[in-house]
């Protein structure tokens, strides 16, 4: 399983009725905050109900202190699995305390250690190696590195080793294709529009596992 | 007016009877993601309208792409004069189309440029010259600075110059005194569980008020 689906712009309705469709196919899904602001945190439950047994991840790209983060994630923890933060925010009185907390009610911390968009080169991956050093520290379950910029993703692989689960965004809207994060040595691609806004979502979904089936037997010979 | 009161773990009747009672003698309100989610969008309706003139920040801590940031700004933005968003995502298909959206809709982007926990010091204060960079380009209306290392004020108030305004959280829970950030050249000094989580949050404000007034007497000679 490699695929995980993000919701963000979607109806209640239209999010569960995706999710039950694309269940089968996918490792999880993530919530963005536009989804969670405007149906608020309890739509999450009925959400999490269609397909209870996948990876729930609450993207709230957490960057603020430690105390913020954990009022923050205390409204979303009972329904997801995992919650993502900015690993730009360090260690001391911020990731640690969500670490502690999350792993005290049992659930998952991903820590982004770069981003999909242009301006992430302005400073962003200026900080990689002080972001990653902050990741050994705190070993987190996953990071997320772009899918568009693969040496990010062989930096992030090569420095934390296989211990830790890679996640990529940033496939089709943005510009990579499916298959080239898995290839860089991502565990799992995380894909929006290009199957959420698809006519046929589920034969979307099927196309891009296609996709990286193809692209992982070219890259790995 | 220098005190902008920060509302995150309240219910929406405790933060509507604040924000009548501390109407009076604020600059403004920051309404923190704790609150926003727990609460939904929809109740910062009534909460401006306990104090409709006063400058009210919805402190999302954007740090995303353009495209997700302006899907969360679209539910927040008609109850909401302003948006804090991380300087460290960067320009380029992040910070410029958050920007040109807000601009579209009169409203004002406020960048953060540090903060105020100590793992602040591991990764996002040695990128302070990238994102003071990236400020001096966006132009937005607000910086955040923290109250907790004067030192960063007064080196954002001499990169950026007088056209920008300064909020800094830090003051109180997180140890700096009021009146410290305004000394350093801050505008504006955000203080939340001081004042909220007083038994009499009129008497705390108006003690906040009188300790920046004695600090500026000191500092300004």
């Amino acid at each position: 399983m490699t695929l995980i689906v993000a919701i963000d712009s979607l109806s209640v309705e239209e999010a569960e009725k995706l999710a039950r469709s694309l269940c089968t196919w996918v490792a999880g899904f993530k919530v963005g905050l536009p989804f969670l602001l405007v149906n608020g945190v309890r739509s999450l439950s009925g959400l999490r109900g269609a397909c209870p047994e996948k990876l729930w991840v609450a993207d709230l790209k957490l960057a603020d202190i430690g105390h913020v983060m954990k009022l923050v994630t205390s409204s979303v923890a009972s329904y997801v699995d995992a919650v993502i933060a900015h690993g730009f925010i360090g260690v001391r009185g911020a990731l640690d305390e969500l670490k502690e907390y999350l792993v005290s009610l049992g659930k998952k911390l991903i820590v982004v250690v770069s981003m999909s968009h242009p301006g992430a080169e302005e400073v962003y991956d200026k900080a990689l190696p002080s972001i990653l050093g902050v990741v050994a520290k705190l070993r987190p379950w996953g990071v997320v590195a772009p899918a568009t910029r693969p040496a990010i993703i062989h930096e992030a692989r090569e420095t934390l080793g296989q211990g830790v689960k890679i996640l990529s965004p940033g496939i089709g809207a943005q510009g990579a294709r499916p298959g080239e994060a898995l290839c860089a040595g991502a565990d799992y691609e995380i894909i929006g529009r290009l199957i959420t806004e698809a006519g046929d979502p589920v034969a979307s979904a099927e196309e891009v596992l296609r996709k990286q089936r193809e692209m992982l037997r070219k890259c790995r010979g």
